[in-house]
């Protein structure tokens, strides 16, 4: 019979990025803290869910007591601009950069080049057809600059085709990023680093 | 008001090795799982360390009945021998290797050079004396090949000078370990490979 | 006496991240070379500087005849820009990329926070000076997005002052670089990279 | 037509681990020392093969004067032992731990377990008739704990199969070398680090 700290290890190691040992580590720290702080964890992780709602409208999750969360109903954000992300650590990136004042939709996802991966697509389709009766003109594609990001961009490019005459469709600015070096900077960073010049 | 999101991710970030943004993906994760899974994981934990106690012979975590754990209380096993290792994970690595059959003792700790760090000092000599009632003979210093190892090593061998004249201490054998090259190996890395090699 | 083997392995560890070790690795690789290999070598190292000459307006190390570089002396290039480069591998870069079509100078380096590093003040002094009188309209510091950069940036622009009524100065576009993903995008990288979305 | 540049940085990328990028860093930084240094450099690399020889009896290479390199006719060092080693800085690791005394032969490479690579097959059989005359009693393996170092040593023991009734052979000893966690070492190190423990 596997014990207990086998299997709080093979749920541990579930955890995104967490291999068996680290897991493992877990459970022994989790063995060396007293029962009052066990408590409140376990207390924490199952009772989350009823605190934290997924929003229907961006499919992020969040504490609101309305029937969509708080980026979605603040009257003061932007209706004609709706972003796309992958995943809600991105939304929370570009609130802390905090010039975009738009909408939001989480795709849940990426796809990738070998046909992995799955986003939103009904639930997008649906958020899409909803704000554009509230004034929606734009959608910014906010995906990574990475071969996934490009995927994922293109597939949701077809499912926009429908809207291509009423809405505008964009995709974030390329450029130097902070710490990118200009020796291994690619073409086509460079290209539009140099084409989104400013000046000083 | 911090919500719970903030909550769990500071819980989490507690977990060693972990940073905020780690934490923050744990927290998506376990959101993103069924309700039951949230259940069984909070359990688990809440639960974990009424079947897992600590042996207060050996002081490792273990899931045991009686007054002390299975390595403590098995009788097929050498109570000539004692090793002493730094964790819990430390031990397992040693039972997998599979050829060490005596005792054992965890420090729960190790020592660095700046004077951080701690072992349990009190119950090692409780348990060196206890040992020898038994027939102890030998204490296998099964430290780690690092400067907290070395430093650690040396502060047990000032704890056990009461003990020299009754009790051999000895070290693990340095040399080659897998995956050593010999251009990086260090001086006395490759002396104790040279002194202990066997023929094949 | 030190052999010859040191004394080429630490002419070979003043090669840019070179350490001694793989310095020696070098000398070895030469000695297992046949010796026309190594005349070969030894020729193009010796020779080099007689075809390969530092261009006396931007600075960079080219093969070129008359009294000025092909980049600099080129009537089809646009004398309206000069871009300012650390290095003849960031040159390099630019041209990949295969759209800017103005002029260049290498800085020869950059500076550090902590005052270290040097520039070629004087003829950089001297090269916008001569661009003005052919034409020069814009200034582009297309330095890398490193701290590094940034001090560089800030004192390239001192030494513009006296120029700021006839010149535009400006610096390279922020944005998304190739492999950036949004979760680890700084505040600055996400506001540029808004800023200057496109649409697709 | 390529430039000289581009000639010298294509010599270059042949060393040992450097690729294009870095070999273009060379030149430049080549074609930035005074030409006093390049031609000191040149002379160094054209002129290393007429001062250090390839020994015949070891295969290293060293500077010597007579038939054979220092290590192969000191009469202080015992003919009673050859080491076997892969390459030359592996022979060099050796001398630095300075205790090794014996005699030593460089396989010049390692075996893949793809069967790629080569060593002296020929050179190493005649090295130990030759050392056999002169009193080899063992011969100790000394290659890296890799899985190069294990295929290589397989054939070594092959082609010393004649020699098994006249000559030990031995293999360097295995444990935690400097730097080896307990938690992180295969069950082979830990077991041959019990085996090998010493008394302190």
């Amino acid at each position: 019979m596997a014990d207990r700290i086998d299997e709080l290890a093979a749920a541990l190691s579930r955890f995104p990025g967490i291999g068996p040992r680290q897991a493992k580590r877990f459970v022994y720290y989790i063995l060396s803290t007293q029962q009052a702080e066990r408590t409140k964890l376990a207390d924490l992780i199952r009772s989350i869910a009823s605190e934290i709602k997924q929003c229907p409208e961006c499919m992020r999750f969040a504490n609101f007591s309305g029937p969509s969360c708080l980026y979605c109903t603040d009257t003061s954000r932007d209706d004609a601009l709706l972003m796309l992300v992958e995943k809600d650590q991105d939304l929370a990136s570009v609130e802390r950069a905090g010039t975009y004042k738009g909408r939001y939709f989480v795709l849940g996802g990426v796809l990738t080049l070998s046909g992995k991966g799955a986003i939103r697509e009904r639930e997008l389709t649906r958020a899409v057809g909803a704000r554009q009766k509230k004034g929606l003109k734009e959608i910014v594609l906010a995906l990574s600059a990475t071969s996934e990001g490009e995927t994922t961009t293109d597939r949701i490019k077809e499912l926009l085709l429908p809207y291509r005459d009423s809405l505008k469709v964009s995709e974030l600015g390329r450029g130097l990023s902070t710490g990118s070096e200009l020796e291994y900077a690619d073409a086509e960073t460079l290209r539009s680093a140099l084409q989104n010049r400013h000046e000083t």
